[in-house]
């Protein structure tokens, strides 16, 4: 063990009797997703990850959603370090929101910091972090943080887990792991260094619960080879075509080894595919002789069972390389008989109906399709119960949290920490924004809340959408939208017929009746409004109140009433500073 | 086999050499859902099953799918009769829509004509069908049509195959079915009547695909027996909540029997459960000791190891029972810590968010939740692999459809046919609207297609929704809408300044100046248009590009653009055969 780095230090302002160290949760609790955890301790902050979440189509022409950050933003010199465990999007895709506006120095190790410099220069070309590359094994000390990097066996190389020394008590943030004993790149989780903590103590241990509600043990990545080469035979003569995630280094090492023992070459399809290959093989993760390597375009020249495709699109993304095939849009690829697709990836929840319908498409090209549902194409990077057990024996944390997981899975996996003899009260089951504080003389308590949630980032838009404008966006999809425009001078006069416009509105039969009694309704609102100065807002607000009252009188359409008012300054009021705009 | 019934009769308007026989899916291929099948023999038409299908959350506000039937409308004359194979809703549910715009007679068995009934009472109130009621095992002939109904078992009671006997040979629709050898009711699939029509020779098979991709069999329903055994011993102090499907009524049986072993009362909870409960318990297919089933009001007599309540809620159904319970919103039933909550159903395709946020939000009410993931809660009421295989070798037929599925099951269906020896010629893969037609001398051809697609009902609307105004809802949907408003006289004098409003856009930072560029390029594009006669549709294209154009330049918003146009009658223009009114 080493001190190789040195960050910025602090003169902690409390003295020992007010010492306090806060465990906050921005994101990650109650969802698979955005995670990001605070650990403060007196004035001192560290953050560990800060990623994004996808949108469901609830939320709809969204690009993605990181955590509501105003909490770091409102402490920003406190702040001395965002501390990455892996570079999976949901651990470091929300970056280029969150960089810029903290800007704080960033300590990952090499993969992960790799993939964050290729992703920030896409979303913020210009913009040169503070970076800090580190080892595990590594020790490091961040003001009165003290951290140990530990190795753990992931579905992407190079992960790890936190030790964190404070002057209260140790913390250990478990990364996102599985006790995989025979990992493809042979690196195993690093039981000792996770023992040598839990014997000298352990005063909070925060832990991945995603595969909590499974039972037993998460097969090890490697058993994937043996129905890579079940698969190969029994495809001998076609061409394959697999979809994985662009990530996941490991399953693409496997795919290259099967593929040179079955003589195939390898091309790689997609943008973020042969991106991250590149960097894995160059940064000596990805072990390929480049000479199987081919590019796309020259995949023409070799036969069906020479050839392998590896590509993206395993969650049915719409511009990926798996997807466009099963359009017929890909325009190197076309799909067809001599074909057969393997699915190398699971369902994440909330992709099952994009998936399906990939691989229903696939099918109708004429293509074989191999999925999940029928052999193992795919195990899980997580631990499952009987490996988060092993891992709770082995830290014997005095305090659990749950972290890294729907609401569910926190449940079950407090269950399985008091299998193990974490007695309940020592436990805390958290929702993001909680605040669970250690001081020296008491037990720790959930205490307050701070500002958390979600913000929206719309890709057109640099910052963030209101939560406002999506719940506007939900209304108008439900039924549409009914502008009904009048243009008036500031006495109420009307200057030119009612129009009335519609979007994605269904008016059931008698359509002519009912604008006939639409465009009555909002001449009569003008009308009514007449006479005296004309207040744009009252009078929008009546457009809306009697066009409605039609709507519902003839129970003809729940559609929202936009109700748009021009009005023309005729002179006749005068006091300029009573002069009512109609602006945004 | 008796001949009961006899429909009306038509005679034949071909001689044989031009007699055909078609097969047209309208709905219910390359999706689970919406089941609707057309046999044609000359011109006589019978209709088998009118489901409805669910919509996802692209068809925002949507009630529901239902087939479109303009085929049918087109036909009615030659309409004989609509036979329905079971009670589900994706193969009666479609019945409120097409029975007034068919109007022709309803063949089905007992338990499922009370389920239409029940359905055609809320939607079609005063509406009464012809119904014929028809028991397994009866033969009845409708014009050229003999039908044979075959006992098949399913998730709901009194399911039937049926065999239909034509001039050109024998079509088997094996309805939706399972080869349960102990079903709750003891009613087995009708192995021997299957084999006899076999022996006497079969043309073509339409057989269930849903599970085609399932390996071996699938479990009997009674395996559900002994799990509910194990969870009430397991959760005997507390109070048990169980959601199931409505109309699976073995499964309410199995919880009866099992609550009345464990001496708990059940109470049944929401307006379908209670009402599916109380019809099948009138007409004998649910067999309850009166004694034990108390009104849900009357729960709080009873300590929570007395009580067991049934309620809906398995698939998220947003005002369901158990939804509701798990909001805390639920009038009658409010959870803790003393209770648990069995989901005894699986999740259906495309619902898994809706079911996932319940099991969530069921967890953070305190209370205990088993689901399927951890033990077998569920089982399914449609064939696997190896039944399929049985099946296919008992009916033996020439020819083979796989019907009941999305595209990737019928391929996997059509797989297993030739497994068993069926040609992969005899097969045919059909899509809804295809036509398959059988002569006397030549092999039956795939030809041609049929109008068909969905039509889509919204409750508040009597009718159905063009496909239009959905694309319009996706559009505003994605972006919001920015409505612009002009008022001009028809010389194109702009009678009050241009408004505008927006809904659910979002516009980055600049708003300000952006908004002033769009008023300035919509006055521009009025001025553009004036100094000859207006025309109100190429005043409105031109405004919409012009504000485009603005948005794209400063690519700050797809919102769509919605001009809108009040168009004032000077008089100038006199000709009023060519004056333009803006009207919807």
């Amino acid at each position: 063990m080493t001190h190789k780095y040195s960050g910025s230090h602090r003169k902690s302002n409390g003295n020992s009797d007010h010492e306090k160290l806060s465990f906050i949760p921005l994101g990650g609790l109650g969802e698979i997703g955005k995670n990001m955890y605070i650990l403060e301790y007196n004035n001192e902050i560290i953050v560990i990850d800060s990623g994004l979440k996808f949108p469901d189509s609830e939320l709809p022409g969204i690009d993605y959603i990181v955590p509501d950050i105003s909490y770091l933003e409102a402490n920003r010199d406190k702040i001395l370090a965002i501390i990455i465990t892996h570079g999976h999007e949901d651990h470091v895709g929300g970056l280029p929101y969150v960089l810029p506006r903290l800007n704080v120095p960033l300590y990952g190790t090499q993969l992960t910091l790799g993939l964050i410099k290729n992703k920030l220069q896409d979303d913020l070309p210009g913009f040169r972090p503070e970076t800090y590359e580190v080892r595990a094994g590594d020790v490091i000390k961040i003001g009165s943080f003290t951290i140990r990097f530990i190795a753990v066996a992931h579905s992407i190389p190079d992960g790890v887990a936190l030790s964190i020394d404070t002057p209260l008590g140790r913390v250990i943030h478990s990364g996102d792991f599985k006790l995989d004993s025979t990992p493809v790149d042979g690196r195993v989780t690093d039981y000792g260094a996770f023992a040598e903590e839990g014997e000298k103590g352990v005063l909070l241990f925060c832990s991945d619960s995603t595969n909590a509600e499974r039972k037993g043990f998460t097969p090890s990545e490697k058993t994937i080879a043996a129905t890579l080469e079940q698969l190969f035979r029994a495809f001998r003569n076609k061409r394959i075509i697999i979809s994985s995630f662009a990530s996941n280094v490991h399953r693409i090492q496997q795919v290259a080894d099967v593929s040179a023992r079955f003589n195939r070459r390898i091309a790689f399809l997609g943008r973020s595919m042969i991106r991250n290959a590149e960097l894995a093989m160059e940064l000596g993760y990805l072990k390929i002789d480049r000479k199987s390597i081919i590019s796309i375009e020259e995949s023409w020249k070799y036969s069906d069972n020479q050839l392998v495709i590896v590509t993206t699109g395993s969650q049915g993304e719409p511009f990926s390389g798996l997807v466009t095939m099963s359009r017929g849009e890909n325009k190197s690829i076309t799909l067809g008989e001599h074909d057969v697709v393997f699915l190398l990836a699971s369902v994440i929840p909330g992709n099952e109906k994009l998936i399906n319908n990939t691989i229903n498409r696939l099918f109708a090209q004429g293509c074989e399709v191999v999925y999940e549902k029928e052999r193992q194409t795919h195990v899980s990077g997580h631990a499952s119960a009987e490996e988060l057990k092993i891992m709770l024996n082995i830290v014997k944390p005095q305090y659990f949290v749950p972290i890294h997981g729907e609401y569910k899975h926190l449940v079950r996996h407090s269950q399985l920490a008091q299998e193990v003899g974490i007695p309940q009260r020592n436990i805390f089951l958290m929702i993001n924004g909680d605040i669970l504080t250690f001081t020296k003389n008491a037990p720790p308590k959930k205490h307050g809340h701070v500002q958390s949630g979600a913000v929206i980032v719309d890709g057109n838009a640099a910052g963030s959408i209101k939560s406002e404008v999506l719940k506007e966006r939900r209304e108008i999809a439900e039924d549409g939208v009914l502008v009904v425009s009048a243009a008036v001078d500031d006495r109420g006069n009307l200057l030119a017929p009612v129009a009335i416009e519609t979007h994605g509105v269904f008016i059931s039969d008698d359509t002519k009746n009912i604008f006939n009694e639409l465009y009555a309704s909002a001449e009569q609102a003008v009308k009514e409004s007449s006479g005296k100065k004309i207040n744009v807002d009252s009078l929008k607000k009546l457009i809306k109140t009697r066009v409605r009252d039609v709507l519902r009188k003839r129970n003809s359409s729940f559609a929202v009433v936009m109700p748009v008012v021009s009005l023309k300054h005729s002179g006749f009021y005068d006091d300029t500073s009573l002069f009512e705009k109609d602006f945004f």
